[in-house]
């Protein structure tokens, strides 16, 4: 990046900085009003008072016993980065897609409750962590889930955030890890692709770089958003904790890295971003190259 | 401004112009969240089916009445450019704001319609055209207005602007000119300072330079915006109509240009512009300069 680029960059963080500080605003069972207020200014913001049936029903006897033997997929890596930058044996540093295997709603819970169930403890960590709508997409109607068993339980709506921005959630997904279960910092930067693999069933998994036609991928070069030394001076986090029933907006073109305490069941609904306006235009600009049009969210999470 | 800078503004305005188009947005009677939606992507808009009790109210008859001979302040141009950018007899580009006099209600209306009152048709051009909240401002309670007698036609609030924007107006204005009142380009280059200027009462207008240290004011280049020459060629104005009983949401930031066909009463409520998020940011970026704050409105108008 040039130095006049980075100049710029600097001085828009710091007068974005100085007008709206670190100041995280709690909103209580928002209106449509009130919700859009806050998307208009794009702020992460805590939300409380959102209900959605899984609330109050879900614990580990029921979902077992509703999910039954349906084989539900897993993501599976040595330590817990699904998603993230890996520095492979060659030295090369890789986004790395985890290991998928598919269990019963049974075996991923032992696994998470090794106490509770029994099950031998692994060092590997699992995070059911599905991105694509594993619960509602867009097109759900005629579709099944892994998680039909319990559609019943989550909204397909969150009714203030439709009403406010006019539009359906355009995919649900229902996220099941523990505290080793991290999702790095997302994007901005192309880094070659790698999935982690069994070469046999049982083995140890290993990072296998993609084939060298497979597109590289844009993710963030901070491995860990915690060492301050990772991020630039002119960084100035928010740090957000989710209570059980809180939720989350995360507007759309905000970095983010998230961890779990203890085992954590999280519901998300992610609503298309607003093309309209000069939004998109901006959030081009800010990733310095205004030909591609971002994908972007404006997203929300909650935690049970 | 730099080559680079340029190019840069220019590639905005295309994508922008590329994802937005021309479209113009008609609202019919907005509940808080629709006109909320509109605010977020900032866009100008035609609002139908607002109502306030002058619409129904106001003739030239009720105004006279209601006024009596209470003095009203007008400005006068000796051709209709308010607030604008003259060649002086010097050969400068001066901002130029109007020679303020004092005239009846029955004046004022008699001089924009010369046929119903009989009065000499002066060439100069007569505006009620005041900016700071000339029927009610935010601490108007003990205020006297110019226009108390008709405060009880014009609601104190657009109440679903009011209600989106969780903000009462910073600003209520009432506008009475005829087609020779014209306001010019808004803003963004420095020009100095002067005013219209009579040297004894009933001698011609003359442009009267301030003195030097009366600051310089920021305004546009482009004198007259329906001359396509004088426009930039990535310039893409975008044409609204009011017509009788119409609204229009101008938001913060759009440079304007108003002409009137015939004698047009028009009231303005004025909402003073989000601080936080991106937008002033933005802005400042845009207007070349992030160290100022600038002042900005999320303000409409109805043409009645």
């Amino acid at each position: 990046m040039s130095q006049k680029r980075l100049d710029l960059l600097k001085r828009l963080a710091l007068e974005y900085q100085e007008l709206n500080g670190l100041h995280i605003e709690t909103l209580n069972q928002p209106s449509p009003v009130e919700f859009l207020r806050i998307v208009r200014i794009a702020r992460p913001t805590l939300i409380k008072g959102f209900r959605t049936p899984a609330l109050d029903k879900w614990d580990d006897d029921y979902l077992i016993k509703q999910m039954g033997d349906r084989p539900v997929s897993v993501a599976v890596t040595p330590s817990g980065n699904a998603d993230a930058i890996v520095i492979g044996e060659d030295g090369i540093k890789y986004f790395v897609e985890p290991h998928i295997e598919c269990f019963t709603m049974r075996e991923l819970l032992n696994h998470l409750n090794p106490s509770l169930g029994g099950a031998e403890v692994s060092s590997e960590v699992y995070y059911l962590q599905s991105q694509n709508g594993n619960l509602y997409t867009a097109q759900t109607e005629c579709d099944m889930s892994e998680f039909d068993a319990l559609r019943m339980d989550v909204s397909r709506e969150v009714s203030w955030a439709s009403e406010a921005l006019g539009i359906s959630p355009d995919a649900v997904n229902l996220w099941i890890g523990d505290g080793r279960s991290i999702t790095s910092v997302h994007s901005e930067r192309l880094y070659p692709h790698a999935r982690y693999t069994r070469e046999v069933a049982g083995s140890r998994l290993r990072l296998m770089p993609s084939p060298s036609l497979t597109p590289a991928v844009r993710w963030s070069s901070v491995i860990n958003p915690l060492d301050s030394a990772e991020l630039p001076p002119e960084a100035q986090p928010l740090h957000i904790i989710l209570r059980p029933g809180d939720t989350l907006y995360l507007p759309a073109g905000w970095w983010h890295h998230v961890r779990q305490s203890g085992v954590t069941i999280a519901l998300n609904w992610w609503y298309d971003m607003e093309a309209r306006g000069m939004g998109w235009v901006w959030l081009n600009f800010l990733r310095g190259e205004s030909e591609e049009i971002p994908d972007g969210n404006d997203g929300s999470v909650v935690a049970l």
